[in-house]
């Protein structure tokens, strides 16, 4: 057999390690990784050298510690949670950004009679994870409703089908996500938005980082420069084709060939990073709600977990301009 | 904040790598997995001290490499991939059976004209991945049809959307998943069993085995019992509370939630494995098949790659009956 590899076990690891990347989805492979998928299936990973394996995950509640362990190379998780997994040790560092913030609140049916946040009291209220939680009662604190007058509920990202099952009333979702779900299946909605309501102008768990452990960002520098400019080429190629781009998405995710998806891709197109950067102001409110929160010292400075160090000085679309731009 | 844990990074490690279980899934998370699901939403792996993530593949060529390197702590796939992945000096070693091997076989529309496996020629064959191809070539060849008569195209498990895109005439798929999907979406469909081709008995890669690295085996041996123990009652509550279980894995993805995945995971239901016992005529027909295609040396022994010592010795029902079954 030419094409079965009988190498020793010492070579196969070698040659694996030094070409395969693993990278952790932040949830299961939706429009939001369509930079991603779209950079694979045109081979730029390749191009650099790179064989990356795409990982998804069932709860996203596991992915910062499953980096914070050095178990996969790359993670996708937000803002917050990289703070947190810091303050709970685990050295994680941001090298850039998929997708900045899109505006995310507390989603409801207009049939529900939620209005105003006033109106959690006698709800019951779904939550992503434990800083989830943590919002909704820093928010009723600040609005003066009483922790006792509504049940908090935690449900994940499927805050979707929490409401349509009847367990929710409310929940955490995202305007470009979650609310256009619960739209396409169960009719009209609302949301409140989070920045709004805690007047942050933020609400940190939104974005998405891709995230490392220092030890192998240290012991892999050229790998993540190569990582992230083919990212770089699959986010320009996204959204300056991104027809192109959600078919190739829809090519490694089958499931996702249906309006539903198409809808969210459209409506999260805007929120794509052009330029991969970790964005400053963002971060430094980010280290001023976790301070408010109490989930870092009031000494934490929120610099040393994030770095552009590994992107390319300039957009890829003006280091290399893609042919139609030209034309 | 009581909630969040200060600790410094040193103890933050040695709690997590003490509890944490990564598992890594073949495919995405489907009904195949229910038994997992039911186990983890039950809290079967929490009684048993551990701490599981459940991530998913987008390329289920990836696992064995991932599995291989020690990256994640277990993994799914098949009987074929665990013996190649041997040969190709990745000591993994599959410590039980997730689900009994289902037919397998070329699947095709009724309205391809395609009958018998001579109808291949001058079609596209779509096949999974490496294994796949070879097989096909081989059956092929004992069929005295030569290579170049028809083409064959790698589709990943997603044969069926490569059907209905007009990518491949026919391709690899099992009768409990790819054909349930291709008859809901597109119609009447045919199956040329795999197994009966080859006279075999045997698809080699359609049983689903849990798979790990000898390190990671040989340095936690607990954790691999306390594993299989939770999953054991997984598969024996799946099987004898289906509806049930089926409704644990839509609440941990509700993406599967419909008519399509309800009837694949009733497809399904009789191939879970009862026991999670390596079925040793299987590993036999493994082995002979292998040797076959030249995958492995002729001296190679199956029997050094699988172990049911990680098992509780009689299945999970009879050590501790579930309640309904004696009243």
């Amino acid at each position: 057999m030419d094409n079965i590899e009988h190498s020793k076990t010492a070579e196969a690891k070698t040659k694996a390690q030094k070409t395969r990347v693993t990278l952790l989805l932040n949830w299961y492979a939706n429009p939001y990784h369509t930079p991603i998928f779209a950079a694979k299936s045109q081979d730029y990973y390749a191009e650099e050298g790179i064989k990356l394996a795409i990982l998804e995950t069932t709860d996203p509640s596991d992915v910062t510690e499953i980096v914070g362990l050095g178990s996969v190379d790359i993670g996708l998780k937000a803002m917050i949670h990289t703070v947190a997994a810091r303050a709970k040790g685990f050295p994680v560092i941001s090298i850039g950004t998929l997708l900045d913030e899109p505006p995310t609140g507390l989603i409801a049916l207009k049939s529900s009679g939620i209005r105003t946040f006033q109106d959690i009291v006698g709800k019951r209220v779904g939550y992503i994870g434990e800083f989830g939680k943590l919002m909704i009662e820093d928010l009723a604190k600040l609005a003066g409703i009483a922790l006792s007058s509504f049940e908090t509920v935690r449900v994940g990202m499927n805050v979707t089908d929490a409401i349509q099952r009847g367990i929710i009333d409310t929940g955490i979702g995202f305007i470009n996500f979650q609310q256009v779900e619960l739209e396409e299946v169960a009719g009209e909605t609302i949301m409140l938005r989070l920045d709004q309501l805690a007047g942050l102008g933020c609400c940190c768990f939104c974005s998405i980082q891709f995230i490392s452990h220092e030890k192998i960002i240290q012991e892999n520098p050229e790998l993540m420069h190569k990582f992230m400019r083919a990212t770089l080429r699959g986010s320009a190629f996204t959204t300056e084709h991104p027809e192109e781009a959600f078919e190739l998405l829809c090519q490694g995710k089958p499931q996702l060939r249906n309006p539903l998806y198409k809808k969210i891709f459209y409506r999260t197109l805007p929120f794509f990073s052009r330029n991969l950067k970790n964005v400053e102001d963002d971060w430094k409110k980010v280290e001023s709600y976790t301070k408010h929160l109490g989930i870092v010292e009031k000494t934490f400075d929120v610099k040393q977990i994030y770095t552009n160090a590994y992107l390319p000085s300039i957009p890829y679309s003006e280091v290399e301009p893609i042919a139609h731009c030209l034309a």
